[in-house]
């Protein structure tokens, strides 16, 4: 299943779920919903759009699209395709929810990277993201320039603060260098200094600081980088916002990750018009 | 499938996709994971809760639980359960991800009631849900003192704009009177005066004033009622928000639908706090 | 999902669990199973024909095929279309037993059609349907002049007598007008005058009468319809027959519901003849 | 997946179809929902009760119930156990229609072997199944005296005209003995004696006579038997009717297929009803 | 569904998992990935093809493929196809892993026919087949040349030693004779002459000899087939490896089952190769 | 959904296809099947087990099992439990199917970590595992002693020779340490010495040398060594087999990556038994 059977089979489940092959109201229209016509989706705000892929997943004909992480103007016609009355009208729902969303956790991770601009600093999503969508709104992030952090608990090794009072920082990271696959990286979230110190002494290839004020941050990566010439990685997480994102970056970090982008989403608004081709 | 174990199914899917079978970083605890603990989730801002069917659905021991739709407070604990220390570390994402979006549509539903007082106006979430998650955000509706519009296109019949472009409103009310359910009622979305007018004379069972002003609802109220004491039901939809939402009630209508409460949703902050049991 | 691809879903498992793909039958004729033939769908008895979807679902070439709802005749072909021999012999069986099935639903309720003539009253199938098939059969009922009552027990409101004996008549119908959704009417089911008298009073949108005889159906109707001039509906089930339903309808009912139209379905004989194409 | 656990599964989708999570009505109820009651499920009319496995899939408290297969009585008690009012009157229909159905088969299969007493013949069951229900139906047979011809296309070669069209009886009956399963027998469907003749020549394990008049069958038992001392079987198919079955197996043929039995079910009537565990 | 949906949905299923969607290699290609290309599948080493099924369910354009069940050569092209650098590479895996997996069991299947040759016996594959692709390796055996025994539980009756300990030979030969479908055998399995003797006494249509030696081998085939002119079937397995298949068939056995060529398959190498198209 | 939920999905799966349910042959034994026994898995070949998460999966009564991972010796009792013998009967083979290829695979992988004995050298499971079961095979080669390299293609950043041919070991090396997640390493796959440098040259954290010879591989290991003082791992892949691997340990790799041990499964030989409890 590439991307795009991905969308078409969330899209077809809820469909389903929607009961498209039971809309009460289009049977009305009879004949006439069989009528040709050309839809129209526009912008009712500014942001970035992420609806291409989940329109290709539904193969309509002659279709006209925005790329998936183009900005987008408000008044804007991000897309069109030609189908009939009754499909458009019955699936109007569905596509809408799910473009309306996506566009919503682009744009939104689009705003924290423009926020930590000039500096290199990357924008991650964490695995706070809603039940069953995780796929689709890791595409949107990354659509929107910021990068994944582990897409499951199996891909990486992260050591946070219920597992250090459980077994421990030294003995954590010493079997996280034995057990964990070649492709993989150990992170360690610390809380303060003394968790830094331990986990700088037993050496892991990212650090997190968690919850940590500006002023922990820059004394953070001050120790960190002193440590061993940039190798570390260093990361922010906890307190973010679109209002301190920038001073945050400014202090050399190498990744910000914020759970936001994907658990607290606002849709980017859209409406879908429809024209008889004639 | 009941409640509980249609709240089962989202979550054996979601840790499937989370991989919890292969968690590579609590695996490094060894038996340590084994250990009993007790798991406390705890509110870290005020709001509604919605997590008792959540919970029920793992079928954790001894679990104590809020009930879904009480008011909880900052530093509140909302529910305790026993289970071993790997099984609450796999768990915790996957379980706190659902129970704080969905205690974020009760929290947003509730703020839309409380707006309404003391006014007879019910509060109504529309079909602008996220993929997947519909029923489980409309239980949190209900649970947040919300009503549901419509389940799924089956699920009555609603006169749109698009379909009375193609229809007109004569025939598509007189159609729906013809092929409806029983159980269904008619719903007609008007823009206009015109329309309502011709609404009322063609016989609807609920006018929705899609995107009138203030004065605008009040005319149309005066008309609906005047029209035939009280039979017929006016429902707002459109520029409602926490601000107008009052105002709007204030003015007689029956219904107010609002999408932000399920499409754009804040999650309530919670944590989930492990003690070893001894 | 629309309804074809429900249907093509439905088929897909049903030629699974047939194992299409492994029909040591059809097999023996080697190369010979590579042939394209022109299949033909004859009507074996009189009835209508409810199968144009299922056919439309798998996709067959130059498919031509009688309208789902169409009268058809005993020695008619109702559908034909290209396809392989070995395709024809492995599907014939699946496609048969559907399409025969939802010919019989669509026959039969045709027949409670055609006998309340000249009356409005409506024939409603009920939630007595087949495990797995209800969507399918409501279609068929549909096509055969047929109305859908419940689609679901979300689908409105319907107090029957277990739920009355628990809550009783005034306190569910009040509980019913604060909770349900602006869509769905209140219907109650009535034993007895009495019951009939205090749904009334309380106020419901429809009243079934429950296995009421003739005379009972005549006094009830009478006493609702002078309760408030038409607007609340009488819909009669229980005892219902093909030899009674034109004197229920001639009572002057809205609504005879009808379990054996979608429980109790005999097949509409079809059969399946093949036909090499030069 | 044993026995108990497809049923559990069927059920199961069932509910979820019905939107069981979701009954409006019994939400009604309240706190009354979770009172204790036993249900008792009590036979409308005669036949073979068909419904243990169902009841236990569904794990409901101190079940008592009739063994499938037992004959029943109008007016008996067929099943009882506990739950609450909630779960009861949610999954009532669910239920129902199953078991009902079920019952259904198995009491229109006992009459067939009812009336081929007091021969050796047995009644089949065909591949003439409702979409879906096959597993399910072909058990109630089996419980009501009935034998399965075949599960499935790939349950042994069943050589019917369509295919002796395209390879001829010769070839094909090779080819058969060729690549068939060693458990597999080989059977072939015969229109009239010359055909009859070819199976015998190149040697079939089971010969159906298909739509043969009461004389052809007479004559094509003999003609059998004569061949190879017993050891050919002999079915007979097409226009079985409960009328003429004695009669058929009356000239001692080995077995009888009825479609009827899967495909043209009449319900068996049952009702649930429930009373308050004090 | 038929094969080719079979392997389709098998593939869709391994393309999710393996995450193909989310191929983070292929997506450093940038717009390279959408090139054209002709992918080349080239056999590493000798065998028996078995991936023309499987290609043509991924539906690649202007496919050329040998034959399943094919004879191949080490450094020979079997299969090529166009499609796009991107899906070839995200594919590349999932596509050899099936393929060589099925033509190894394809390969091995075929040594042990020509073993046996030029003997009538015929190579039987056992239900030890790995967990989701009993049905998939079935077809690779045919395609080798070997039969199938039987594809599940229903498919036959086979009595074994745990069967005989509780029921006895007597008593399971004479139930067998009464309940088993009239296309099916029924088989007994033995472990000594004592239950072959008692087996032929009571009539089963095929005997195992399970662990005989040559020597036993060849006593039991006397024995049987004095016992009835061939009409019961000797089948042996257990003890069958290459080496010795070509001895016992020659003792005139009908049946060789044979697990390892499902259960312990070697893949039959492969790789695919890439070249832009100009 | 854990480890053992996964499992008993695969099994309840496997039992589905296998018909479990209608298990023709274990019915005969009537209420014989009811019966209680003790059933007990026999290893008959030395190795390494893999079977007790799916023995829990299956939750049979007073399970005692070997611990996954733990050598086993011939002649030995791996596990035992209570169950009744119509269950032992028909999960028989489902079981055992899984657990002897599981066990094979764990004694696979142990046969090369102790190969490898007393280097540092970790074995590593490729992505060549059999369609349906990587989860599961991966489970056992960890308890055989190896690592995992990759779950899937969103694990990790892996250039392969034909990434490389698109778009040059310079563009994808710099490209993948722009996109890569924090806790993902990046690998690059080398043909020769040029390659070799040419990824020394532009940084990746590991460097699979890939069909090397011996010389080929120690050169490679020392210019690697040389370039940064042990930080890039080297892996080496191709041309691996029992009989080589010391001597590739021998020469300082960090990694061996072996196909064999998850796509050429040889079973380790068990046996069920089963005696009558008390």
């Amino acid at each position: 299943m590439n991307s795009q059977e991905l969308y078409k089979s969330l899209l077809q489940n809820e469909l389903f779920l929607d009961k498209a092959h039971d809309d009460v109201t289009t049977r009305l229209l009879g004949l006439q919903a069989g009528r040709r016509c050309r839809a129209t989706i526009l912008a009712k705000e500014h942001g970035v759009f992420f609806g291409k892929l989940v329109l290709e997943a539904l193969a309509f004909e002659t279709l006209e699209s925005r790329n998936d992480g183009d900005s987008i103007q408000k008044g804007e016609v991000v897309a069109s395709f030609q189908t009939t009355i009754g499909e458009a009208l019955t699936k109007e729902r569905s596509l809408l929810n799910l473009v309306t969303h996506l566009s919503g956790v682009a744009s939104a991770t689009r705003k924290f990277v423009d926020a930590v601009r000039p500096f290199p600093t990357k924008i991650l999503a964490t695995r706070k993201t809603l039940p069953g969508l995780r796929e689709f709104q890791l595409q949107a992030v990354q659509a929107g320039g910021g990068l994944v952090h582990r897409r499951s608990l199996s891909d990486g090794i992260l050591i946070k603060d219920n597992h250090i009072q459980m077994g421990g920082i030294e003995g954590l990271l010493k079997k996280s260098n034995e057990s964990r696959s070649p492709l993989h990286r150990v992170e360690i979230e610390v809380q303060n200094f003394e968790q830094l110190e331990e986990a700088l002494k037993f050496g892991a290839d990212v650090i997190m600081l968690d919850n940590f004020d500006l002023t922990g941050v820059a004394e953070g990566v001050k120790r960190i980088r002193e440590h061993n010439d940039g190798r570390t990685k260093v990361e922010v997480s906890g307190n973010v916002a679109l209002e301190n994102a920038h001073a945050i970056a400014e202090l050399g970090v190498d990744y910000i990750s914020v759970g936001s982008i994907t658990h607290s989403v606002k849709t980017l608004n859209m409406s879908l018009d429809l024209a008889l081709v004639p």
